[in-house]
C-alpha cells in the first residue's frame, strides 16, 4: 500500500483543543508519510538571526489527522517508522526568559546556531563538532478533553503536545488516548539532534518528514490516561506537570498501573518493584509544563494493549 | 598485589563531616575489598519486619579510608571493579514519611519485602517475579568541606553521600573532590538492584563485597566541584538539591564546565551543545536532597583529567 501524504498545507494547529476539524481522514491501520515545518518555520537561517521572543504561533503540528473509527476510550497507535530530515540545516537556539539556565551567568540570549547537516556522514556540525543525526518529533497529539480548556503546541498535557521526548523516534510506537471522536493526530516539531532535557530550550529544530502508521485500538480494558511510548525494550508512560517532582509522581503512578495490569501485586508491591527495575527518566525541563517518564522493562511488562 | 580488606569492624560512620578520624590508611592506587552492611543493619529480615521510622543512624558507611598524600585540591577517583552480594536476600521497604508516593492512594506503609538471592540465575525474586542483580553503591563519599555543618548518610551533597545512583557500579569510576588531606572516603547502603529514582525510598538493601581501586589525581586543572561517574561512554556530574529543578541547573553547569574543559566554546555554546547530547538523567527522589546526572558523551569529551 503507498503512503498516503500529509503536509503543511492539507492543515496544521497551534492548539490542541477538543474541537478539532480534521484537515484529511484516515483509515486505521494506513501508513502515511507527515511532512512537517522546523518549529520555528524558517525565522532563523542563519547565527545572526535571533528570536527576541518565543512566537504566538510556534511548533506548527501538521494536521489535525482523523482516523476513521476512532472513539472516546480508544488508543491510537503510531508507530514511526523513519523521520527524514529535509533541510540542508537545524538551528539551535536561546531565547530570554526561556530555557534552563535562562538569566545564567555566561549564558546569553538570544543567540542562534545553524547546526548544518551531513547526510553522508549522518552528523550534523555545532561549529567544528560533528552530532550524530538522532531525529525525534518534538510536538505529537491530540485533541484534547471536552472538560479542557486546550493547549497551545507550545505546552505539553495529557493529550501529548510538546513532549520533547527523544524517544518518540523511528522505530518506537506512541500510544494516545482517544478523547475525541476521530482522535485529531497532528504532529511537528522534530529535531535533528536533541539531549534529554532540552536544557537550552531547543534542539537541533529541522524540517522533516516522518513514515507512520496509525492503528486504532478499540476500547481496551486498561485505561490509558496519558501518552505512552513503547520502545525496544521498555514501556514508557509520559507525564507533564508544573514541576518535575509532580511529574515524576504522575509517571510512577502510570507504571505502577502498567505492572498491576500484568502481575498479581497490590499497589504498595508495585511501587516497590517500580522502584527495582527501569525507573524515571527525564523528557524536557524548559517547556511550561515539564515532562518526565517511567520506563517499565519489558521483561517485566508485556505491555497493556495484548 | 593482594587486596587489603576494610570492613564495618575497622570503621563504619553515619555522617560525612570535615573531621573524620581515618578508619584506615591505603596508599594511592591500592586495590581494596570494602565489606558493607545493608543500609538497615539486619532490622529487616522477613516481610513481616516493619520499619516504622527511619532509623537516626541509617545506611552505615565502612571507612572512613584515608588515602596517602591527598590534599585538598586534588581528585579522588575510586575505580569499582566488583560488587558482590554476600546475604542471601536484600529487602525492600516503604516507611511512613518517605518516599515518592507517600501517603497516595494505596500505598502502605511500613511495608516490606524479602527479595531472596538465586546466585545461579542471577536475579533476586519479588514474590514470583525474577528481577536480575545489578548492584550499585548508594551511599559513597568523602569527608566535607571546611565550611559546611556534616551531611548525615541519608542525604547526598558535594561531598557525595546518599547519591543512589544505578552508574555507582562495577565497571565505573567515580571521582570526588578532596576537600580535606586524605580524602576519606567511605561507602554502604549497596543495592542488589534499583530503579533510576528509587521511588519508593529503597532498591534491594543488601549487604555487600567491593572491589575498588582508590587513586589519587594530584591538583588537576579541572575544578571539580562535585561527584563525576565516569561510565563506558560518558561522564556524568552528580548534582544534589532541595528540588529537582535546582538540582537540573547544578548538573547542567558542570556538563558545561566539562564540554568547555575541552572544546573552544562560550558559554551559551556549550549549553547549546549540551541541549544536543546526552541529557538529564534522574538518581533519585527521594532522598532528602534529590541527585541528578547529566550525561556527557565521551564522543564529545575525552574526561576532565587527561
Amino acid at each position: 500500500m503507498s503512503r498516503q501524504p500529509i503536509t503543511p498545507e492539507d492543515g496544521k494547529l497551534y492548539e490542541f483543543t477538543p474541537t478539532l476539524e480534521p484537515a484529511v481522514t484516515v483509515d486505521s491501520g494506513e501508513s502515511l508519510t507527515v511532512e512537517t515545518l522546523d518549529s520555528l518555520e524558517g525565522a532563523i537561517r542563519s547565527d545572526s538571526d535571533r528570536l527576541e521572543s518565543i512566537p504566538d504561533e510556534v511548533n506548527a503540528a501538521t494536521g489535525p489527522i482523523a482516523v476513521e473509527g476512532a472513539e472516546p476510550g480508544d488508543v491510537l497507535a503510531v508507530d514511526i517508522e523513519a523521520i527524514r530530515l529535509v533541510e540542508d540545516a537545524g538551528r539551535v537556539v536561546t531565547v530570554d526568559g526561556f530555557g534552563l539556565l535562562d538569566g545564567h551567568d555566561d549564558i546569553e540570549a538570544p543567540r542562534s546556531r545553524m547546526t548544518p547537516v551531513d547526510g553522508d556522514a549522518g552528523t550534523i556540525t555545532f561549529g567544528d563538532i560533528d552530532v550524530a543525526i538522532d531525529p525525534c518529533i518534538g510536538t505529537i497529539g491530540v485533541a484534547t478533553r471536552d472538560d479542557e480548556p486546550g493547549y497551545s503546541t507550545l505546552v505539553p498535557h495529557d493529550h501529548g503536545g510538546n513532549l520533547d521526548t527523544t524517544d518518540i523516534t523511528a522505530g518506537n510506537t506512541v500510544y494516545f488516548p482517544v478523547f475525541q471522536p476521530g482522535g485529531l493526530l497532528a504532529m511537528g516539531d522534530c529535531k535533528a539532534a536533541m539531549a534529554d532535557g532540552e536544557m537550552c530550550g531547543t534542539g537541533s529544530e529541522i524540517a522533516t518528514e516522518i513514515d507512520l502508521t496509525v492503528e486504532v485500538i478499540e476500547q481496551p480494558d486498561f485505561t490509558l490516561e496519558r501518552p505512552l511510548v513503547e520502545t525496544a525494550d521498555a514501556w514508557k508512560p509520559l507525564a507533564s506537570a508544573e514541576t518535575l517532582e509532580e511529574a515524576c509522581e504522575l509517571a510512577n503512578r502510570d507504571a505502577i498501573a502498567l505492572l498491576r495490569n500484568e502481575h498479581d501485586l497490590s499497589g504498595t508491591e508495585a511501587y516497590m518493584l517500580s522502584s527495582l527495575v527501569g525507573g524515571l527518566e527525564i523528557s524536557q525541563v524548559v517547556d511550561p509544563l515539564v515532562t518526565v517518564r517511567n520506563a517499565v522493562p519489558k521483561a517485566h511488562c508485556g505491555g497493556p494493549f495484548q
